[in-house]
């Protein structure tokens, strides 16, 4: 959180571009049979024998998605680098090779830009990804970081959005809302230390709440669950924008509808405390509050006796006809339809 | 170069960020057989039959990769997306599909992004590439483009930095220094501008010039001549930062030295006349110039004979013992060494 002023601090000029790649890249070593090239030339070589490459991209931007006043570089690089891996997981592959753009300015240290690649580096050693190359230059403000993972699937495997059927149940992992909670509780410290400098930000307790916020996971243990149970989701997206903008998604491409039963939303006991102390409910924060990185998926009522019984799976809801809509049905039973009211990066920051 | 105040603004806020995807995306239609699916979807699926994948990343910045006040948005676009299929051309592959990442400010509307894909589209149509995906976010202030693009290759063709081997023969393609002398062209009716708005902008009979800064091409037709001859180059590399600098890399990577005769430097009549003009030697600008982006690579010395009647590439040098070192041998005969003054990002940009 604090800079720690006796590090060392070398300037980026000091070793140029190429220097700076070298640097950062310096201690990698490849993981994936199939990575044939990485760092070091005009492209990375990937050979894929007959299997499909998934590949998808992110763009993050300082202010934007991230403060780094409370977010300290290597959990900014972890966690760029797990939501990178979580696209892929997302559509039921293996993420496998990571390319890293960097844009930055003059502010920033080697050793600063050091961290970062390090919490990068500990998410491809997590996640068994290559990193495979990128690209570093200068910003004139900000720092900019964009990521493209490289994942495989077989054909069989792949997980569209747009699978889903009328009776397939709507299941999702591990519980909802945390992020958004430890989100508005290092906003909230960060507002005191700004008013007195001097005092100590009060995150004790919250430990879970703000590994949520700051160091996600991705589900790749999910995928791996359901493949050894011979479960194949007919559709998956993860949920990265909160869940009611996710099941959307899903429906829209499916076209379909769906009910999602509130009382069957998991929030974990430490969300619904701070949600409380914050004054929010509970449902809205998981419906909304996104950045929880877990899978939201359908699957056939034919393998409802196996789902109900796996652990950190949990059965929200059912698709129905497009017709019906998609609507959260409350504890007492009313319909509301659902809308994507979760972080919208173009409309929130202007 | 200058703005249409009669054409339509809409604000980016109006779409949000899932809007904004789907107009810029309205109308692609993918081209490869790999391409199983596109954007959508949490990552792009491209299936390849037992063939290396290659993948290369580009991140260009407002103010110091690009300045709008000269460069259109369009011709931005087919730029960025261009100089990022060199990347795979430059390892003897054929680029096949891209996925971009924007983050702009909302001092841009949605018609200038739409320019601005319009210029990455006509690219893509031209290069036989598919736009499978992408991101696109806001910025606190100027635009940013992430490019990432994926290629293919059999792995006896790809050629990497580190192939020339001694006495082979160095080979460029086209000719060099006039996108650097566009660049200088480009900024100086800038200043002119700026002092005297009112003042047109000279540049007309500089056509050539400027299209070598505004809208280069990769030379995707000379890797295609080279294998219709039956040439495999043993090394190659793209010229994005200065003659001198990229066979530096090829002499540092492969553990050769060369030499480079000044006088074999394929340099156009207008380059040099506009050499002159600004007082550069026109050498000069081909060694240090850059983004050029055409091939730099080394052939068998075998091969001499079919390269030589091939219109548009030139012999320049020849590979030489490490001991050696790289030089440039001037009209003279004197030995020089070569150092790399080419464009740094890092080191300019502070």
């Amino acid at each position: 959180m604090f800079e720690d002023r006796t590090k060392k601090r070398t300037e980026l000029g000091e070793l140029g571009e190429f220097g700076l790649i070298d640097y950062l890249t310096r201690d990698i070593v490849y993981k994936n049979e199939s990575t044939i090239k990485g760092v070091g030339d005009d492209a990375a070589v990937i050979n894929n024998a007959n299997i499909n490459t998934l590949v998808s991209t992110d763009l993050l931007v300082e202010g934007i998605h991230f403060d780094l006043s409370y977010s300290p570089l290597k959990h900014l690089g972890y966690k760029a680098a797990v939501v990178n891996f979580s696209d892929i997981i997302a559509m039921n592959g293996t993420p496998r090779q990571l390319v890293v753009g960097i844009a930055v300015s003059n502010r920033y240290s080697v050793e600063a830009l050091d961290e970062l690649y390090n919490g990068i580096k500990l998410a491809c050693d997590k996640y068994k990804v290559d990193l495979v190359g990128g690209d570093t230059t200068s910003s004139i403000s900000g720092l900019f970081i964009s990521l493209t993972i490289i994942g495989e699937a077989a054909t069989e495997e792949i997980t569209y959005r747009n699978g889903a059927k009328e009776g397939n149940l709507l299941c999702v992992s591990g519980n909802l809302g945390g992020a958004y909670m430890g989100l508005l509780l290092l906003e909230r410290e960060k507002e005191v230390y700004k008013a007195n400098p001097a005092s100590q930000p009060e995150l004790e307790g919250y430990d879970y709440i703000l590994q949520r916020q700051l160091k996600p996971e991705a589900r790749i243990d999910i995928i791996k669950l359901l493949k050894e149970k011979n479960i194949k989701p007919t559709s998956m997206i993860d949920i990265s924008d909160g869940l009611a903008s996710e099941i959307l998604h899903i429906c829209k491409q499916s076209d379909k509808g769906c009910n999602l039963y509130e009382e069957k939303i998991p929030i974990d006991a430490t969300t619904i405390l701070l949600a409380e102390e914050f004054k929010i409910i509970p449902t809205i924060a998981a419906l909304s509050g996104g950045e929880d990185y877990e899978l939201l998926f359908t699957i056939e009522q034919s393998d409802f006796e196996i789902v109900k019984s796996l652990e950190d799976i949990h059965i929200i809801g059912h698709i129905t006809d497009k017709n019906s809509g998609a609507n959260l049905i409350t504890s007492s039973g009313a319909a509301i339809p659902l809308k994507a009211q979760g972080w919208d990066a173009l409309k929130e920051n202007e």
